[in-house]
């Protein structure tokens, strides 16, 4: 007998976000394993055992995911946004790719989620109408040369950028290098937003453009959105400009 | 009196994809805009007016939209997947832009939806587990010097690329153009996946690699996911592999 695995991205934060297919899951599980901010909010019940752990051990989570799966039982591994966006869908891969020959054999599904770049854009108006891409600028998985590379790349192809992880207590340097390298790419009039705990209480949105931006604002929960050429505010009276990337590119050269 | 504009992403097809927030704001709604086949999706319901347009006229039910609202409706805009990533988000900030400035007043809230790359990852793997890109591949609203210019700078950036609106009848040969490109920068063992209607009846997934990927298979309800030099395939009895990008970048060199 083996069971299933589910790994789950959980949206932002708020149950408005999350998808029916989410919330099944969920009801189904035996086992609840995670990021302990992303367990708890799972509410409690009767029949479902739970698995925290700390951050930074993804592969030992998704060892045991797939282990408790491998027994029979019902798991889901859940992450925040989008599981597949750096997230523990990854990670569990990782772990088959790797592991007990067994576990390509388990009924592992995926359920998406909002991720937090969308979200971000809901709040913003429609700042990805247009071509972008999705970096995580953290250098713990890949080295800052390649992170650099890729920003130039992205700043001369004219996307719009949505950065994950942008800065942490270990790494408080790397949004303002970021900043610079792409200060050097597009013009000080560029709008940026930092969307900071979208769809939580905390939530906190800063409307600004790339000169005017202070990366000391920025941490671990703050998505980064940094337009291109043609992203720009739309004033209204009594609230932040929304942010529009056009769907046209090009029209007004 | 002044209404209420909701710009809402009804994700790929099936109701177990759609956010609550969206289910709640159709159910408030006394007016549905929208495409045809996304329209279709909202079930009829007394006290619902529905105004079901072709396709291409993104800014004449843009439009309609902000006008009925500015009546004190309450205005559902639907759009498929997520409305801010190549839906009816743009549209509207666009006819907001340009058009009666009581618009800007106007309350206007733009509901996140999962997006097609995101459900076709889900149902792949974890293709998307490092950064990447997403780009529409028609040249109907831009150059295709603009289109080629991003693809060869995300094959060069080493991003995993997801491609939107890769053919029509009238565009049947763009996504042949976008492979010849992506085949000079990247290997014939990358993986390709053609994601097909995720999440409908008429689901069907493709994957292959780019030196066997037959574009010509390739329609406007298809989301292409090209894998980075990292992606690679993970076997399994019985089913297609499954594909993974891994977390850490460079680590096999």
């Amino acid at each position: 007998m083996t069971g299933q695995l589910f790994i789950i991205g959980l949206g932002p934060g708020p149950d408005c976000w999350l998808v029916p297919e989410a919330r099944d899951a969920l009801a189904q599980a035996d086992a609840l394993i995670g990021y302990q901010p992303y367990t708890d909010r799972v509410p409690a019940r009767a029949g479902l055992e739970r698995f925290s752990s700390d951050n930074r051990v993804e592969l030992d989570r998704a060892r045991h995911a797939l282990e408790l799966a491998q027994t029979g039982r019902t798991v889901a591994v859940v992450s925040g946004g989008d599981a597949g966006v750096f997230g523990m869908a990854a990670a569990i891969f990782e772990a088959v790719e790797n592991g007990d020959p067994a576990w390509r054999a388990l009924d592992i599904r995926v359920v998406p989620g909002i991720s937090a770049a969308m979200a971000a854009a809901a709040r913003l108006g429609a700042p990805l109408g247009h071509d972008f891409c999705v970096m995580s600028l953290s250098d713990n998985l890949k080295p800052w040369e390649v992170v650099a590379k890729r920003l130039a790349a992205a700043a001369q192809a004219d996307f719009v950028i949505a950065l994950y992880n942008p800065a942490s207590k270990a790494r408080p340097r790397q949004i303002f290098d970021a900043f610079d390298l792409l200060r050097a790419h597009r013009e000080g009039a560029t709008p940026v937003a930092f969307a900071r705990a979208i769809g939580r209480p905390d939530e906190r949105i800063l409307v600004t453009d790339l000169a005017q931006a202070d990366p000391g604002l920025v941490d671990m929960a703050t998505l980064v959105l940094i337009g291109s050429s043609e992203t720009r505010f739309i004033a209204r009276p009594n609230s932040d400009p929304w942010l529009l990337t056009p769907r046209t590119y090009g029209a007004g050269r």
